[in-house]
């Protein structure tokens, strides 16, 4: 039988919801940060024995139904032309911005040469992990690549991007499509290396007001998510009134942050599978606490096409006895 | 006759819709620059003569419809026994943060005399101000106060304040009854001091899931706005899917930020006026672009009960021609 996690992405009916979280691999688990007292993050996420081990963390404490790769959002930009670096208190800085309108169509590189550390990353995941957990991979999608392409560092309000929607729009619509190429043939490069699932991050993009999402982003995120060999997850923040542009893309799963009723969500969305979404301040809660959240989650969400996860990702300070009370009660419940 | 803004803000049709925006009164005008070298932000804010003269520049520049005092959202912290102060390159510093769950019922003190300088700034306005033109006032709303209140600064994920809640919530719930007490009765000094109008600013509190706004927040934005003696305008950003929460709250006019269409949300609001919803990056494209997406507002929303505003502050590099493009748009306008 294909797996749990891959099943509820297909839309069946599972005897109970499976679950990971956003960011699982990462700085909650103590283990992490020792081996982050030797790696830098850029240097974990480039050396594939280093992010395996990583990666499969959270599999010693939880036992998740899926594992997601130890990687970033933006390894994909250095195939577009741009190279960055993390910086203290910043965050990812560009080392080489967008100069401009003309400067929107770099020549793409190669992504299997570029980022070969992840397709090793995900050949030596997949001969460990067995066959009944999914393996996750996942990339930024356009405006939150976009964003950071232009601002050249984290932005809160991704103006730098929004302005050169205003003021050159035909620039704008060429960077983003040129983007969209990569990303689409970089997700495709992760299953081909063994990703059951993937994940397309454009975790900023409801910036972008309901028209311009219609007529700029949504059909660059139709032609990422068509045609993969794998199913696919969408997830866009602050996008609780404007599920339908979701449902739009062709996701096969339709990620939901904590600002939405799940409930409410699977009214709108009909038969379309969703992931999430548990408030992951709720984490900080006592684990009676989170077990209650979470099976209310679960029961809002049905039995049918559901993957448990966060609302977003899990914040570096979340104990881990709440990730266990998240996890457990999923894999506690029982649908029949 | 009444002024055009008030009576849009009742809900009547009006011949073309009146027209202010958010934070009208900064940086974005070179005066305001200048006298900003000679004065503090909170020095101006507490100074009703330079206030004064800040709040009336955008009258200078576009003659808009409603004039927004010029204050801070966070000045009724000090009656509730919070001091803060503008740290360069961080934003609000709150001196004494709430220090813990029995930190959360301060003894408040009084904002007439605490916040004196409102008052007094209003009564100014009000004898320059003529008829014609409506005179705003604003408070930060219970969840965006509180979140300074516990973060002690800007936090960029409210976290602290959404771990009260959830290892908290007796502490939380308290705390925030507490800061709605003041906030109401702030507006209503504002009114007696002449405002037209008052905009309670909750801009963060979408952060809550649906579920714990409702429980949390829904009835002290009800108590906040009930029964004040002029009409309200409540503002929440990223409630796209909630408007039927903003509804609830009883805000004479729903604020709208630019991540929902306008004639959408009157679809799904009736007859309830509205406020928006211009997206602030468009004022960065040359003036027919701004003009254009203008008028796009202004027939999407229609005749009745709107009043024409962006979708959240004006940007601090806004051109000013852009501005007047905005505001002569709505001017030029005639639904007759």
């Amino acid at each position: 039988m294909e797996n749990l996690l891959v099943r509820a992405a297909r839309g069946e009916r599972t005897e109970r919801p499976p679950v990971w979280l956003m960011r699982q691999a990462g700085r909650h688990i103590p283990e992490y940060r020792e081996i982050r007292d030797a790696y830098s993050f850029l240097e974990a996420i480039k050396t594939p024995e280093v992010a395996a081990e990583i990666t499969l963390l959270p599999w010693e404490y939880y036992r998740p139904d899926g594992l997601v790769m130890f990687s970033d959002i933006l390894t994909v930009l250095e195939p577009l032309g741009f190279d960055y670096r993390i910086e203290s208190g910043v965050g990812p800085v560009v080392e080489n911005p967008v100069s401009g309108p003309d400067d929107v169509d770099r020549e793409p590189g190669d992504v299997a040469e570029e980022i070969s550390y992840v397709g090793e990353l995900l050949d030596r995941l997949d001969e460990r992990v067995g066959d009944e957990t999914a393996l996750i991979g996942f990339a930024g999608g356009p405006f939150t690549l976009a964003s950071y392409a232009v601002a050249g560092e984290p932005s809160r309000t991704h103006l730098p991007l929004r302005k050169l929607r205003a003021r050159h729009p035909e620039a704008f619509r060429t960077l983003l499509a040129a983007f969209a190429d990569v990303v689409r043939e970089y997700l495709q490069f992760q299953i081909d290396h063994g990703a059951d699932v993937v994940q397309l991050f454009d975790t900023y993009a409801a910036t972008l007001s309901p028209a311009d999402y219609r007529e700029f982003l949504l059909p660059l995120h139709r032609r990422i998510l068509a045609d993969l060999d794998a199913p696919s997850i969408v997830f866009v923040r602050r996008m609780n009134g404007r599920l339908e542009q979701l449902e739009a893309t062709g996701a096969d799963v339709i990620g939901l942050d904590w600002t939405v009723e799940i409930g409410q969500a699977r009214e709108r969305l009909g038969d379309r599978p969703v992931q999430g979404n548990l408030d992951p301040s709720y984490l900080f809660g006592d684990p009676s606490f989170v077990r209650e959240r979470t099976r209310e989650v679960i029961e809002a969400a049905g039995p049918r096409g559901h993957i448990l996860n966060l609302g977003h990702g899990v914040d570096k300070d979340t104990p881990v006895e709440s990730v266990e009370a998240f996890v457990d009660t999923a894999k506690a419940f029982s649908w029949d």
